[in-house]
């Protein structure tokens, strides 16, 4: 498996990245026509086919093995008093999720679904980026290779997902300095906090922005100064498959925040990509408007854990179930339209 | 299992149908909160496991036993040149689901899930509805008791579809009776006319609505005058479900119309019916109002055949799965919010 070795090296990798497959692509376009049903009308599962052959470069696409990786990290921002829960929950949930416990275990197992569960240094949260970059180049860099290193050759669907108490907070950091706007635009409850509390947290990612302004040159420095180590992990795990040609689906906020970082280095770097869900963290649906995403389900959830991106799992198995295995006008002798 | 004698008797029973269950109700409220997880983080998930207890009449609620039952019929008004396909498609569609090469097929299957399709007289498609009245009451009772009669004991979920050349405009001429408005309003493209094709169809929903104006006293004559065998069979289904304690889920404008023949008679009468999708059928969304229904999902399909419900299985396994399955904030030793 590939790693980096320099944040410039990552950069050169996200500028060259390969695209998706024209042949498997024609085909799955040649297929969806002659199935038994009127044209367009299974809707985005005809997209998805067609995207998932591209990504896969195979026809008929299949979604045999599906794994989720759920990256965890700490942060130092808790220090400011941005999450409604203590730091100490993020190892608490881990071993709550070793221990099968936990909401993404229910799901994995329903969608039958590898978990891999990959803490980075809980006992070393990142720096408090009001007052510091979050992490230096050499611990950005480690966490983004083991992202790479978490991507399986031969999967045909890489889920993310992530646990890190204060890291909507990050990730509303990471997309103020990606996209602009007011530190509001992309501060929301997390886990519950209201009333000061969030007021606080508004202005801890004001404090943040101010702090590194001169830094947010690209997508990497905005990576190490504002990310925390779960969300390098994840740049690199969505970077790494499309590497080996493993189509993803994202998650939430704090996923969605990672990528960005892919975004703003290649505005092609997550043509790969599907969106689980729309969460109801608020900076989401404006997140994924900058990135020019339609979100697959929108049901309210606001948990991570890749829970949103497992739920929408089973929408990717129903558009390729029904390329590969429906029969053609021909074959079951029905009538194609006047 | 019940069997009505009358309409008249139909219309007493959907006036007397039974509530949720309190009890159940209460587990799955108290047991919610407990749960490894910010307070709502999983949206509708805790909603649906919610309303999955108090319609199972059992907590934990149980997403073990599924079925479909797609039900198939011809219209008499398919002679007014309202369908993009010729009527002999519900057929051999019919003959393609029984042979599995259908969009559904491929769908249970994915989920888990018994298809039953019920083909009600292909050979005698109901009256053209411009002209006389779809069905006699003996037709329209005999359809009821079939749907009612393919609700098998034990299920933890129905889900409903249909398949019926025609049925697009049978169930707008029934959404326009029952919701008043203009019959552009509920009249789409359906398998996909266009142009003078669709201004036909739209006329054929007012000269159906002219016809009959006198007789749409009430939900079953509103079902007999403008309805069809399938669309009455799926009103008894989701009747004959009420009442034996299964949640439903509904599918697209069709299997709504049907819905909201009960729902013009009692307005609780679908408070144990989710709806799986809204159809990019532009009556849909508008039906849904009506009903004061949330879909599930918005992926921009219109097939039918049941295919937005059996995508949506999933979404309800999910909240089951994780209602049930999560350890709580004391059995995995996790602080809770501060």
């Amino acid at each position: 498996m590939t790693s980096i070795a320099s944040l410039a090296e990552f950069c050169d990798m996200v500028h060259s990245l390969p695209g998706g497959d024209a042949a498997a692509l024609a085909s799955a376009r040649g297929r969806e026509p002659q199935l038994t049903k009127p044209g367009g009308s299974l809707g985005r599962l005809e997209d998805i086919s067609e995207w998932l052959a591209a990504w896969q470069g195979r026809h008929p696409p299949t979604m045999q093995r599906v794994k989720m990786v759920v990256f965890a990290g700490n942060h130092g921002v808790t220090a400011k008093g941005v999450s409604a829960f203590p730091s100490e929950v993020t190892m608490q949930m881990v071993a709550n999720f070793d221990a099968g416990g936990a909401a993404i275990n229910q799901l994995c197992k329903l969608q039958n679904a590898e978990l891999d569960v990959i803490a980075l240094d809980l006992e070393f949260p990142t720096a408090d980026f009001t007052e510091a970059p979050a992490m230096t180049e050499v611990e950005t860099v480690a966490a983004i290779n083991t992202g790479l290193a978490a991507v399986d050759d031969g999967l045909d669907l890489l889920c993310v997902g992530e646990m890190g108490i204060g890291n909507t907070t990050s990730a509303a950091a990471v997309c103020h300095a990606a996209f602009g706007g007011q530190p509001e635009d992309w501060t929301g409850p997390g886990t519950g906090v209201n009333g000061d509390a969030f007021n606080n947290k508004i202005n801890v990612v004001g404090a943040a922005a101010a702090t590194h302004k001169e830094m947010m040159t690209d997508g990497a420095q905005i990576l190490r100064h504002l990310g925390g180590r779960e969300i390098a992990a994840l740049v690199g795990a969505v970077m790494g498959a499309r590497l080996n040609r493993i189509p993803v689906l994202l998650d939430g906020f704090v996923t969605g925040a990672a990528a960005a970082v892919l975004h703003v280095l290649n505005a092609q770097a997550l043509d790969h990509c599907q969106v689980g869900h729309v969460s109801a963290e608020p900076g989401h649906a404006r997140l994924l408007e900058k990135l020019g995403k339609l979100p697959l389900l929108t049901l309210g959830m606001r948990l991570g854990e890749g829970s949103g991106a497992a739920l929408a799992i089973n929408i990717l198995k129903a558009a390729a179930a029904c390329h590969a295995g429906m029969a053609t006008f021909g074959e079951a002798g029905v009538s194609d339209k006047d």
